[in-house]
């Protein structure tokens, strides 16, 4: 006899305050089963602390182990994650998969999702995203009226960051990480060095607004961003008495 | 004797949904004694629509009226709403003002929030924004790895359009509204209006995922999107079986 297929949920938690979870995520928290979420190979997942409130003893949890290293990770890792996931919905569970942030900006869920899209039924449940978080500690409004923003990866090419910089109304370059020299030393060419605010650790006790051109190049973690905005000028904490 | 001043919350409440609201979207609407949201100029608010659960008799409420018209608006309406808001703070009452999706994702907020900089306390608590929300709603991942996406408001000349359209690994054109038509034949002609997903109501009872090419230019209200993405085919709603 078989069992209805299990439902996995992909559940952004936000980006690190635990009080940014969304009602929907703590509800399916509280619903469910088996709990997932990506790891380090050694250590805690940052993903489960956001949400630990919400993680009871009742609960089977299922840590996915990723390499933290720079570039693309092997495929036989997604595919294994993939596997222990497919496992758990083949019996009839209902799985919630935590996103830090949201699961389909910059996800690692989106290598998952797409090995397991129309085999399983999913849900999707949207989270604060990093870029509207760091913008609200850097008191810094991204976008209005039919102004265009360009979300930029700092892992790309000097040209090709150069070119799309210069094109954008507003900007923000996620990734921050090992590339702080080279996101600098293009806005300074660009003359946007001055608007460029960067914030790490956004909405966490540590959280740290600065203006890029005073992080040295060892400062940056990997979940650094900076913004980048033409048309607002005294609207950041800096411009603001 | 003076009072210390009130603080304002700038407060996401996501694009809908009411579960979508944060915890700490609902702990502030608890604790704060007025609570401020955009309106139409006749008729109920949206914003305090979706916060509607967590409003309770014992607070002040007050409506910030907005014309619903395409275009901007007379700068006295900003400043006639920072000055209903300044009222309260100089009174040392600490206000939340309710905002649709994210505050400084083109919210009107960010017209209230430039006034009223520097003068008052201000914190933003950021909020699921429309971006996310949509593309949670048609199942299709947005970024991965080193991908760019371009948010572009529809409102844009057609040949601004086709520009930004062209360079972009992923596209989000938001304020789609009266402008179906013109995006539509955009896509078209840069050969990108098969990939192109229309979403309007996201998270909402009456949400409807579609492809863009089977939307007639009088269906769109303002605040539907179309996510445009070339690298990830076979992800939506439409490509997975």
């Amino acid at each position: 006899m078989s069992v209805p297929l299990g439902r996995l949920y992909g559940v952004g938690v936000g980006p690190g305050d635990p009080e940014l979870l969304t009602l929907k995520a703590v509800r399916l928290l509280r619903e469910v089963p088996v709990i997932a979420y990506p790891a380090p190979e050694h250590g805690d997942s940052f993903a489960r602390a956001i949400a630990a409130d919400w993680i009871g003893g009742h609960q089977r949890e299922i840590a996915i182990r990723f390499p933290m290293r720079p570039g693309p990770l092997p495929i036989a890792i997604y595919d294994a994650a993939a596997a222990a996931l497919a496992a758990e919905l083949d019996r009839g569970h209902d799985v919630v998969l935590l996103c830090q942030g949201d699961p389909f900006f910059y996800g690692s869920f989106i290598n998952v999702f797409t090995r397991l899209a129309g085999r399983y039924p999913i849900e999707i449940v949207p989270g604060v995203c990093s870029l509207t978080a760091c913008a609200a500690a850097a008191a810094l409004p991204l976008v209005s009226r039919d102004e265009t923003i360009a979300v930029i990866p700092a892992t790309l090419d000097e040209a090709e960051l150069a070119r799309r910089l210069s094109d954008a109304d507003a900007a923000a370059i996620v990734k921050l990480g090992r590339h702080v020299a080279k996101v600098r030393r293009v806005l300074d060419r660009l003359g946007l060095i001055d608007g460029a605010v960067y914030i790490e650790h956004a909405t966490l006790a540590d959280q740290r607004v600065a203006p890029l051109a005073c992080i040295a190049p060892e400062e940056a973690p990997y979940f650094s961003m900076a913004l980048v905005t033409r048309n607002l000028p005294g609207c950041s904490v800096f411009g603001a008495p």
